[in-house]
């Protein structure tokens, strides 16, 4: 397993595509020395792009939290994410009504993004359901799991609704040897006690490659080898971008450990171009 | 579909084992009529037994539970529970140590049971797991459930111990048209987010049926074509008793609704002797 | 339930996306007057890409038996399927060595395409596997079923390789009243044995429908909103034309059956933007 | 971990249960040296009985079968096999009609001894299933794979009836190296297209032991603490011994293999009393 200096590779493309957690921040908050590496890609000329399976809070709300954490200059326009996804789906597909979710108030502005009035579940009155007409996971925080994920199962029951899934992530690293479960966990026991698939959204899936994609070909002219993806997770940031045909570099200070990241990508068959340990390395 | 009267049914047999939830009692507290028929029994002299997958009291509380309700005369020792499996199973398997768990503290007392000390997940020092030998998903009541099942992930994925699952309903009513995940849901999400299976006890296994059938047998003799075993659930009590070999009459006053009892029988194949509007019918 | 005519639907666009199986076709061959309906699409400028999640033969051998069944005129390179996504993959991750695959001959076609060299599982020696680079899931066709399928199990175990699902469709009708089991019911039971998740392409993705977005805006220019995609199944056809952003029609001659289009498009969520009997109507 | 010589365990019991295939035989045909150790057992006056989740024989084709292998003196009724099970729940819950199989003809005996008439999958004229009233997966051979597990998902489709497995066991050793899908993998393939789960008889469920158990106490007096389960599988012979409350013995003569029984025993939970190497050591 060769790994590989991360401005090295990065210099061979004009654009990249950046993971969020476990890429450019974690746990403790943002990784020591993004901030100049940020820097030094943009002197370099390149394109950058966050594409981020989160779905907590507004592109706008996430560009102000990196400012927050010392990284400045990230527009919420280069942020690409999963609840940007379910949002377009929304707006598509559910003209009116209420949309019922789960998560904090911070991730309900999506639904306010799509023209919808969101509730949390926490306030629905389970006799009066009428005018409820999606239901949204849009996070694990914001609500009571015992209260809220039980009223969620009664909703499902009684409407027959679209539910989406706005983060298919099942777990998160909150600290170096703790995890916590994500949406998509509590969306999974949902599914599994119902006995039904939702719609999902994020990464591996193309879409949101795609909506980075045609952003970026509006201002320049860009071709798929231009591209290059960096992550932390095998089966969403790197088979993502296999599939979507561009380039893909495995980071190490994220979800894939370096004592195992050698057997995980044979047994998984998702094989990344470059390994790197960190891009700050 | 026949429905027939359950005290004609019940005359037919000397021993007569009953589930609790959705038999005995429901949502609202004791199915109206059910001491007068418990009594009836009893005058005719009939064994009873209360088989119930339920975790969260000892028979010693159940039976005082039932007293407070309104049904006296139920003795602790005519209470056979799968919480008692598993507290069998605790009492030779795992010979020392704490054992973390999820539940009520009077569900705890299944492992003081098992000459063990119990210890909440709530209270476990994440930095100092030494000494915990096991984990059991006793009820869904009783802790924090966002903490709490992080918790036991974290817990699981740091030590390799016995994972009990002490009742693995999924789902139970608590009020005429409303559903709340049970113990086995919790336990599912776990399973499901760490892709190892737990060990499970309560019906249909025919552990519990034959737990009761043996101690019925110190008293008297009986054979199991004297034995009637009534349950709301095709797939614990019908299947159990089935499994068993004794005679099964399904009551419509739980799981089972009268409107789609006959396609729920066809489709699962699990097919009762007997069907009873309840057990006061 | 709104049923409109599909010219009318058609009219309204520029370019038509037509699934292949339960659309143009379905298992007694073509579906009478389909031939007529492409001819008039054509003849009102339409531009017309055939996306089907079928792996079982090379856009070329698909568009001769198009027109060995009567349907002439649809070139190669209007046909996009789920085995030349997975041909992608295997070009650009599996540089060298044998891979294995189920499927007839025609099938591993796709394999020769990625500069590979395909040997079927039958011929395996599983004394000598130590060339093999990759296995693909091409078609339920063409192999033992139970000594091939056993021989793959056997083969996963030994080898840390990737394991490639060119088709996730589960089951497709045979007959008006019969189903066979597709590529992605035996690869999920090789799954659920081996207890890991394969790669899989093919609609829902979206990777197909960007493949024929750039494929056609090479030529001329066309947006999104001048696209329709037609299929028979909503969480395939209708889904990923939904995600991808275009406007999609489900038609009834399919998998999706007039009784209960409605109840399905309500549980599943996945609302297309017209319904047709058929093409043809 | 600590092993220990077969015969200084079994001298403390009365009763010895013996799996089958990993602890008496295995790929090869008879483990050497099995029938000098069950001679020895039974010059010391143990009771013996093999208990074995294998409904492709009788058990007095599995008396013959072993006597032609060099076991003499295995009579039929010291054999409990989970096809028995599965013919108990025919004989007392399907009355009438024909009952459609998987497996060889040798295992329809079984559905003969039931009183019912066995007609295998292969026969099934699908255009008329008015008399079929079963399903019963019996063994992985004697049908074509392709054929017979698509008719069987076809007439699970068309008729509400009972499915019933015979034998729950995913895989089974062929060799050295080599698995074979067992009855239970196919059916679950057939479980999980349909979305509905089947009934499972055989070993960890209480069932068969609870039948042994009885039946040797026809003849004399043995209490639980006499007895002894030999078997080479966790999950379903040292779970179950354990749930019916007799001490285990794990052989690593079979599917638990020497170099990973610690790792398996911890992180499963289950926990053999004894470990011997086989039951000639």
């Amino acid at each position: 397993m060769q790994i590989e200096s991360f401005l090295d590779v990065a210099h061979n493309f004009k654009v990249i595509f950046l993971d969020s957690y476990g890429v450019v921040k974690n746990h403790r908050g943002l990784i020591p020395g993004v901030s100049k590496v940020i820097n030094q890609l943009r002197d370099a000329g390149k394109v950058i792009r966050i594409l981020t399976n989160d779905a907590s809070r507004s592109p706008q709300r996430q560009s102000e939290r990196f400012a927050e954490q010392g990284l400045t200059g990230i527009h919420a326009d280069e942020i690409v994410t999963s609840g940007m996804m379910a949002k377009l789906f929304l707006e598509q597909k559910v003209l009116s009504g209420q949309v019922a979710y789960l998560g904090t108030e911070a991730a309900a502005q999506y639904i306010l993004d799509a023209a919808l009035n969101p509730i949390p579940v926490s306030e629905l009155d389970m006799e009066n359901l009428d005018d409820i007409t999606a239901m949204v996971f849009l996070d694990d925080e914001g609500f009571d799991w015992n209260r809220d994920i039980n009223k969620t199962v009664n909703l499902m029951r009684k409407k027959n609704i679209p539910a989406i899934l706005a983060n298919s992530d099942k777990l998160y690293p909150v600290s170096k040897n703790n995890v916590s479960i994500a949406t998509g966990g509590i969306a999974k026991l949902v599914e599994s006690i119902l006995g039904r698939k939702f719609i999902h959204f994020g990464k591996p899936d193309s879409q949101m490659f795609n909506y980075a994609f045609e952003q970026i070909n509006q201002a320049g002219k860009y071709d798929r080898s231009d591209i290059l993806m960096v992550g932390d997770t095998l089966h969403t940031d790197i088979l993502g971008g296999n599939k979507f045909g561009v380039r893909t570099a495995l980071v190490l200070s994220g979800n894939t450990k370096p004592d195992n990241a050698e057997v995980k990508i044979n047994s998984s068959g998702v094989i990344p171009d470059y390994i790197c340990n960190s891009i700050v390395d």
